[in-house]
């Protein structure tokens, strides 16, 4: 096989970019998970945890991909036959829903076209509806990662709120932590769903739950067997910093590199700098002519860029021309909109460069493809970040 | 915190010491999950683990620790109130029984004294009386990682069909697998269950189950909720290279290498290995005066030892000496043998010199902990090597 | 300090960026300098460089810098007092003749503007006007890193032959081997003097020397004290695959690995891809209306573009623009046009969408540093690399 | 190739086991070495080196083989024809006159049978004799790789001093730096030789020379063509961090992990734990009924052993054997000592269990090769280092 000269751009939606240094940690002699420099270990991940989430309630690691993480959220909260309302925002809350319904929940699915989040009003309207209370969760995706949409995770927080419902409140942000703004405790999200694949930087290979008291205490009576997902046995074996399973030692190396980085950039600065190269790629596909799968601005993602190709031009031909000449993979139209969309990723450890490179490739593949498109995408991502930066640059010299 | 000089002797009974050839194939960076290049890393893994399972039927990975690999055994295959025969050969299988509780099974355990393996005879005898086969599963730890005994998997066999018995045969080889023989195959096994941490020779955080024919049967009736473990999904979806969630591609970047490393050693050659060193150490022990927890010397395990202190004598107690004084890790006595007990695991990447090190580390441990012992074990075990060494090595001039 | 995400762009000319295959290569522990495994290892690496250096003569290799291969050219072919030719091509030139002063030879430095490559007809000149043969080396730089100019390796051996004269013929390759065509044998050229942080896309801290059979013959009588730089017993020593010194093994693992990727790629195919992304480059240039320092189109550099500043506006406070606002690392001006100008190396590991995101940082550092310039230069290299990578992207399918 | 299982046995002496650590710290991204970061990487280092040199004074690092150092050491002092006192400690001693001679220098050799160290009462006997002071330098070895005998260098200090002699004194420190005691300044060594791959635990690649302020005045008037290894040109560049020539950045990466390690385990005790590694070594050695080559106790090496296999015995066929059967590698007897003795390598980055592991493989390799010898070498070792260890863990609770 012919040697791909250069770094591959790993432009889809997750799994992101692995940063050398995280690399680097993982690549260290696996110690023994009972000995003492384990417990050391665990105990300083599980608090550097807890900013990520926005939460100083429990957050539980497990050895498993992001689905796992949906199943524990529900298997540890509610039992067999309980009312849970979905929102379908696209494929990854459908397979959620899937999970739920796998394990015997009674799902209700609001649906939405995939170009657009949650509907915060329609939610509201359904639970004051519900007044004996059957909903027992409201599961929300953060940032759907098929479609480039968010839904508004604080306004969902207040439409509950309104409608006096007291159901618990799971949200997955596999694809939006440390990416995007998001708070557990000020919002009162219940279970909040996290993948190492994003923007944390890793590979997969864990998940994650952050826990509210109020979901601990929905785990009393829970009546779905736990076992592999069980919250209580793993919350107490944490305290000494321990698992009751064999975990992950190499990833949990490579976590806790990441969350030293995610310490040393500022999540603050992590969500403006996602904002910023989103905003770029988004005024490329506007000067490219071309239109974003998310029709509502609002909703604009901040780590994925679904772009819809005109009618009659396969986006997998784009995708597929890319990665062949450029050596770039970028995401995969899926399900309802396969072959219809191709989706830029922007999420994890991308800085301006790369975003421009990526843009680059995306417009010679538009070219290469005959796909109807104007001249000027890159240019129009390179004008906005000059401009950013200019002033970013001029607040540094001040700030000196 | 004071360096601890050269490198740390890694001897639990596993995790392992990962090669660092692995470490390295994992140090790469995380590819596109759907591109082609994943698609034939995962055709090549599938294809290398079935001569290490002795099968030729599907393999399944999970991105999981051996626990799940124990829950996905039985969830694929039966159904709430299934009976189900386990045996209580130690600590592992206890937890086995414990998760097969927690899914709704009625599970019947059957006692030994935690120092030797299943008694092939008794299950026989408890089949023959089962005239409605009420029992739907065997399932039997091949390796109990907490004792260092092993079952007869092979007569375990021999005695259901003695008794006519259609239970499915369900094994445990998280700490036997690429280390003892085993045939899936040969032995009619149903479900294999296995782990990344031990033989393989990877850091934890997969699991896998062999799935025979009779076993993919089963799951057409089973009625357990599957979802995270479902083999049908996978398995089709692995027809082309790929997995229905995110897989763990860098663990599945380790794997590939180790499953090559197998193939240059040779699996025949592995298994001869672990044998020689583990009768090297327990010739040690045998010198010292000490006695094996496992009493049954058919069982003898050739990856773990487990050694008894003499009473009085705390064997947490020597175990924190040796790794305060000589930074090497022993296994811990689980459950019932808790400080009775110190294991030596002699299992995976390891040779001659690296455990007579380690053994030499248990001698001056003993000796500075005041357990009373004989002077000699180290030695004897140079003995028994040199003698070993010293025949292969004759035949290794004979076969040039 | 804070940390920037995503990776540095290292637009230097060299050392160029390492690829992850060639730094994990490194990353396996020293072996036995003197063992059977490490004999091995010598010889095919000898072997590989081969046609790197177009060469079927001894290639040497030092544990050094670029520099000492300088050194060894000289001290093992000449005696002091020998009069040698230089030509001034930019800093590299000047500091070789620096160390031929030093070494007590007679320099004769034949200069340029360091705006063009070495005057063939010049040289062929100086050499019909030594009669007495009083020079006994002819020494070229093939590409000057300092200026992006290189000098015609293959009519300068025609003017010496025109000139008839026997005086040796050495050229610095250091930032050209493996980049740009070149054929030792074919050419004649006497001593190739190589690096390892260029082309060869390993870390600094390997120098080559190839040498043909005259210049082995010019050590017999070469006077000049060797003692490191001997060749004679490093070559007999290599011929079973040793050294007479400690090798720097853990380098020729990279370079092991370079070899092969090198054999993956294709030396054609790594000349093409070079002088495609040169060219993108120097659209870019030429779009934005600046000047690159080298004047004479032929002499154009394939690795490395110098960019003239316009007058008043500081080449160095651009490059540091650049480097803090989007940690990208550009080469800066050397001695004579310090400040004056900046260079883009485009050498070494590098593919079309990397160029680009380095052509963008450019573009937006000229415009945030008030430098006078016009917009466009990305697009324009998008519109060139687009173009070429479609008729390469044809030339494929018709191929297949 | 079978594969062979474990780690290697790396017990020549040097290179030594590169630490993990120090690999990883090398495979990092290479960065410019005219930019910021690299320089206060540099100033880290040139820090962090004084206390292992046991100076004050500037320490110059090559891109080289020892070698180089030698020929550094040389052409920065002296001129041609100078004379040099040297004495015949071994091959190394040998081969450093060996250079001395090829740069012009008047070698005075004085002799030992390569059993002992230098004798400091010859040296102040010939250096009172030298009435001129015609002697420009003494020259020693302080550890003779090639025979496991150290030099007395202080009290050869105290001889130059009795005889009021104004030679410089330079000492080769290359396989006892940072393994045994060594203070340039308190002895009033004027050049100090070092290299990377033993005491530092570094890949070879790097040398250094320690130089004092009497060496640096003494540059002033030497004559011999520097070049390369100018100390005036590297030492003012190392001010702001840089070097005059592209230095080896990823070896520096190393060295820099590496001077950290040293800080983190503390000179004093990698001098003691060398010293307890050392005589478990020579007990062994003594319980086997051997002689090891080095005669003089005073002399005895803490970092290498070189044992006299008995007349009759081939050491290489020893070696071999104990490489193929045990996967470990030991010293070559060189040159006057061929086959006559195998070394044991006891440096760097070593631990008890480690040294047992090797001294094991070295007790099962006599048996095999059927060379006469009494069994208990390990033992021997094993009882030595439970005694020391048990001193030292009574300490280490006191301490507490």
């Amino acid at each position: 096989m012919a040697r791909k000269p250069g770094r591959h751009f790993l432009n889809i939606p997750g799994p992101t970019p692995v940063p050398d240094r995280i690399l680097r940690a993982m690549d260290k002699p696996t110690i023994d998970h009972r000995g003492p420099d384990f417990g050391k270990l665990t105990l300083k991940i599980l608090e550097n945890l807890k900013p990520v989430f926005g939460t100083k309630d429990p957050i539980v690691i497990y050895p498993s991909s992001g689905t796992g993480a949906w199943v524990a959220a529900l298997v540890n909260t509610l039992s067999p036959g309980d009312k849970v309302l979905m929102v379908e925002t696209g494929q990854f809350a459908t397979l959620w829903k899937k999970i739920a319904d796998g394990l015997g929940l009674q799902t209700e699915f609001m649906p939405t076209d995939w170009r657009r989040g949650a509907d915060e009003a329609a939610i509201e309207a359904r639970l004051r509806d519900d007044k004996n209370h059957e909903i027992k969760a409201v599961c929300v995706v953060h940032n759907e990662t098929s479609t480039g949409c968010t839904s508004p995770i604080a306004l969902i927080r207040k439409a509950i709120d309104a409608a006096g419902h007291p159901a618990l409140y799971m949200v997955d942000t596999i694809s939006s932590l440390a990416s995007m703004p998001y708070m557990q405790d000020e919002w009162q999200v219940d279970v909040t769903v996290g993948g190492s694949q994003k923007g944390l930087m890793l590979p997969p290979g864990l998940s994650f739950t952050g826990v509210s008291q109020k979901a601990l205490k929905a785990t009393e009576t829970a009546k779905l067997p736990k076992v592999y997902w069980d919250w209580k046995e793993i919350i107490a074996t944490n305290e000494r910093g321990y698992f009751p399973y064999t975990p992950g030692t190499n990833m949990l190396y490579g976590l806790d590199e990441a969350l030293l980085m995610i310490q040393e950039e500022g999540l603050e600065n992590m969500y403006a700098r996602h904002d910023r190269l989103a905003e770029a790629t988004r005024r490329a596909v506007q000067a490219w002519g071309l239109e974003t799968l998310c029709a509502n601005p609002r909703d604009y993602s901040n780590t994925v860029t679904a772009v819809l190709t005109p009618a009659g031009h396969s986006a997998d031909a784009v995708r597929l021309l890319i990665l062949k000449n450029f050596d770039m993979s970028l995401g995969v139209g899926l399900s309802k909109v396969a072959d219809k969309i191709f989706r830029i990723g922007h999420i994890g450890d991308t800085n301006d460069l790369t975003i421009l490179g990526a843009l680059s490739g995306v417009e010679m593949g538009l070219r290469m493809a005959g796909v109807p498109h104007q001249r000027g995408g890159v240019q129009a991502a390179v004008d906005y970040l000059a401009g950013v930066a200019g002033e970013s640059a001029v607040h540094q010299v001040a700030a000196q």
